[in-house]
């Protein structure tokens, strides 16, 4: 087990020693750590050598001058200058936050950006000022729309935080495959075979082995399969590539670049790095802030007192069990795999750095 | 067969006789045909009986005197005044366009309203502006969150229609459940029996049965199971009840009054009628229109021409199906279920007005 702050210390280290500012460092870091600290695992500590390699390769620009292309009063399209979507995203977010002070919402298209992290740490920064905070992002194409045996898709995330009263936030956070890349490779790394309907394989078949996405296969959206609503979760995936990528001018589809700094960038570029797309609204911006988060409250304890199904002991409001597991890693601490141990002490000694012992 | 025209004319006829003005009648009217242009059947005359009851009833109010209740230069709450959320939600549409218009983007939450039609109808109405439209509502609860064996959402709709320019719009309008009420009712009339992944049994356990809805099942969330991703279903219906009715004052979650006028309206309830969220933004308030669409259009060809997985022939863009069976039926006509005639001819002799012959 490590403690988050000495793993949120020496992401700030590793930052600083690739040239982030301090505020910029302090401020990566602290989106990284949260998703270790949320449980999700896949976007955290486990990234950082990755976020490392694309800087070494020169797809990373660690002192970007992240600035607005064309903005009305209620949105912008944005130039994140090559840096680190964990950067880009918060201070992007920041500017929807003030548009929303202003006009009641605030939606920003970015284009030329890098991953960016967990997307639900951007949306919850709304929560705060009262405000519905919205966050996703394309990624590269894990996943093939329906009827397609191509990869065309990432699997582009949604979040969605939304403030209550007296009950914790909802807190809405998931790709729209029906699982995200990380399970997959969990599963390759624990020798398991897939459950149904998580991926086909090189025809666009169904298929149980773990390996597809090595063999031409690929994860598939959200429903799984025709017959169960998969054109609704490929609808989703493509709306979040639309609004991230076409609003802003970056990569979409197909042509989105990949994160690990190794794999070659699609050709034919359509566009400057990987977009997000990031928005806020006033709940008073409709109706009286108090008002609203009592009837949040109600809602959410409808919802949680709700009988729960047969083999299972409660209903879950959207947020629980990241929050749950934060409480419980900010006590007990955060536990990494040896392997990320391993990358982790590499990089340290790379960069001059010490990481710290658990 | 029935021309499209001739059941248009007779929706205004029924819409004027139950006191909507013209243009109210007309707007209503244009919204039911075009669910049944677009093959979405379970959304069009079909349902103009259960509309005329619910006004019997006194739940609509066909001369409703819609109103802003609070609003900034983006974000309206709006008081539909009990009015046909035909009428509602075009009315207030074209309030979000003009904000659009004005500041970039417009985002109106809608209480005290009714059925609103098909959500397509609503968001495509941005498309000839060059806006990106989005419209949901919620709806009477028929779905179960993910691990709860109660009913506490709706089948809440998301559509989203975003312009090309060569290539037709992309259009996606769909159930957040894995499918609507409509298609369960169907294998019902068939005497069929379910696809696994549809509904689950008054436990919560999955079931096949169709009529488990008359049981005390349910529809599960887009997803159909947690280990497919069922919670990321309910998170979407969640957010369409949030936006929908908590921004504005409506009824949410269980408390969502049913459509069948002859069924109770929840006791205790939260707020005023249903709710709806209704949302524009101008694409040139990001990038120059052209540049989007020219964009928009490459996406869609390569999409589109995409190696088709085995046993299909296309890669269908959100919008395709429904656009070319509205292409058919305007030619040839739309075809009625006897079931329907019957209704429709029963409603056209207590009203005193004359059904169109086939």
């Amino acid at each position: 087990m490590f403690s988050h702050e000495s793993l949120k210390n020496f992401c700030i280290e590793t930052f600083l020693k690739i040239g982030c500012p301090p505020d910029h460092a302090e401020m990566a870091a602290d989106v990284l750590i949260s998703a270790d600290l949320r449980g999700v695992d896949s976007h955290g500590v486990l990234k950082l050598p990755g976020y490392v390699r694309l800087w070494e390769v020169g797809r990373v620009n660690t002192k970007p001058n992240i600035k607005i292309v064309h903005e009305t009063p209620s949105t912008a399209s944005v130039d994140g200058d090559r840096g680190l979507g964990l950067v880009v995203a918060p201070l992007v977010m920041k500017m929807a936050l003030e548009k929303a002070e202003a006009v009641g919402s605030g939606w920003m298209s970015v284009k030329n950006s890098n991953h960016f992290g967990i997307a639900g740490y951007h949306a919850m920064m709304a929560l705060k000022h009262d405000m519905v905070g919205i966050a996703m992002t394309n990624a590269s194409p894990h996943a093939a729309p329906t009827f397609s045996a191509e990869r065309l898709l990432g699997t582009n995330p949604i979040s969605v935080a939304i403030p209550a009263g007296q009950e914790p936030p909802f807190v809405a956070d998931f790709a729209t495959t029906t699982v995200a890349h990380g399970k997959l490779v969990l599963r390759q790394r624990k020798g398991e075979s897939l459950p149904s309907g998580w991926a086909q394989d090189a025809d666009g078949k169904p298929t149980i082995n773990a390996f597809t996405t090595h063999e031409g296969g690929a994860l598939v959206p959200l429903g799984s399969d025709r017959e169960r609503g998969s054109q609704k979760g490929y609808c989703l995936g493509a709306i979040v590539d639309i609004f991230s990528a076409m609003l802003s001018g970056a990569n979409y589809g197909p042509w989105v670049p990949p994160f690990p700094a190794h794999l070659p960038i699609p050709e034919d570029s359509v566009g400057e790095g990987i977009g997000h797309f990031l928005g806020a609204f006033r709940i008073d911006a409709f109706r009286p802030a108090e008002e609203f988060k009592a009837h949040m409250d109600t809602w959410i304890r409808r919802f949680r007192d709700a009988k729960p199904a047969e083999g299972h002991d409660r209903v879950y409001i959207p947020g629980d069990p990241e929050r749950e597991m934060a409480e419980k890693r900010k006590a007990e601490g955060i536990p990494l795999m040896d392997s990320v141990v391993k990358d982790l002490n590499e990089l340290a000694e790379k960069l001059g750095i010490k990481f710290p012992s658990s």
